[in-house]
């Protein structure tokens, strides 16, 4: 197909295509005699991954190039790579910024971690966005968010769940059979890859919504002059 | 205090205390006999908060300044204030994109919502960032994800828990008691709306660690030749 075709069944617009040529995060057409270039489903497929990496996920042109680059090289590990996701992910997502009370934090997110039988990162940016979080908290005498650790990290284990079966059932259908034939683990690598950034928007969508409705609720609650059900209190959120 | 010492104690470097000074993010100091301004502990917590809503949250300067302005300003709604920080908050993170498929899916969702019981989003822009995930799944055929929705919304609502739940230990402490009087309310609405946005960098960096830790078992488990226990595969992942 042309490249205008190739817009329209990607939705990316031509200009886009031809930026992302030029910066190699699209391979190139097959150039014909015309001095023209023709694509294939490889290339629509390709988009639609940018797509999710870049405007769902978030991860720049150049880092969604590299990783789809590195997912195409055979002998760098799943494990390395799937590091290298999150790492690349988080900066557009948290910037943190140091201080004391971020190290004082530290030992007690060792112990957490360790508490529910997880691996340490590797990296140690997670942790670090982490011990920020907390470190804001405390800095905002919020003690009821660090009482809360072990709830969010329960809650966080109940996400994970959700990635790891949907990777598992990916990789049920896509992976190599015991014939050992099978598509392309490439492919496999790369829809895994990027199930896990969907489904992190997935979940941060679902999660605004059932926030918000729960919000709506205690606010509610707090409005009919009740916080718990037990003081008559007038609401704390209503400004009068 | 002078300003060096606000930026001691804040953490915040002095020109970009002039900067927040400046856009009208920190509210003046009080201006002396010698042409300084002096400082005291409610310009220390504005710093903190801003290190919220911008370092952590991921807020625009701009957007910050508006929701300080409106939290102190009465006569707004808490709920309105938690749907607009909510709206402020979504596009630094994520960007949609048009197509079809993105209307196909939204009754599926609109389903899903109601099947929980939440009230719709006010604005659609939640409900949108979810659509464009599921359509982008589905033209990279994931039905997989497509079919986790389910779990997914119980996990979300699991996480919106933790964060009511750290929202009415906050009002529990901080909000009027029986005698009406207690500390300002801008305090508590500003403490909350912080707690739910430092809670969401908390479980996003649980999050990443508890999957980290199920992706690496999953590939351990690949690369030891089984993937579900019963079959004999080689590892999707493992590039030879």
């Amino acid at each position: 197909m042309r490249i205008s075709e190739l817009a329209r069944r990607s939705g990316v617009s031509v200009p886009t295509i031809k930026y992302y040529l030029r910066v190699g995060l699209l391979t190139a057409g097959r150039t014909t005699a015309h001095n023209q270039a023709l694509y294939d489903d490889s290339h629509v497929r390709q988009l639609r991954l940018v797509h999710v990496f870049v405007d769902i996920g978030g991860l720049s042109v150049m880092a969604t190039r590299d990783l789809l680059t590195a997912i195409n090289r055979s002998g760098v590990s799943a494990e390395r790579l799937l590091g290298a996701v999150d790492a690349a992910w988080a900066p557009t997502r948290r910037r943190g910024s140091g201080g004391e009370s971020r190290d004082e934090v530290r030992p007690a997110l060792t112990a957490l971690a360790a508490g529910r039988g997880w691996r340490m990162p590797r990296d140690g940016h997670t942790l670090q966005r982490l011990a920020d979080a907390c470190a804001a908290a405390r800095t905002l005498d919020m003690k009821e968010l660090c009482d809360a650790l072990d709830a969010y990290a329960k809650a966080a284990e109940h996400m994970a769940e959700c990635d790891i079966a949907v990777a598992t059932a990916l990789a049920g259908r896509l992976g190599p059979g015991p014939d050992r034939a099978g598509p392309d683990r490439a492919v496999l690598l790369e829809t895994v890859i990027a199930a896990i950034v969907l489904g992190d928007a997935v979940l941060a969508a679902l999660h605004s919504m059932a926030r918000e409705d729960g919000l709506a609720r205690l606010l509610g609650r707090w409005a009919a002059g009740s916080c718990d059900g037990d003081r008559d209190e007038e609401s704390p959120f209503t400004f009068t």
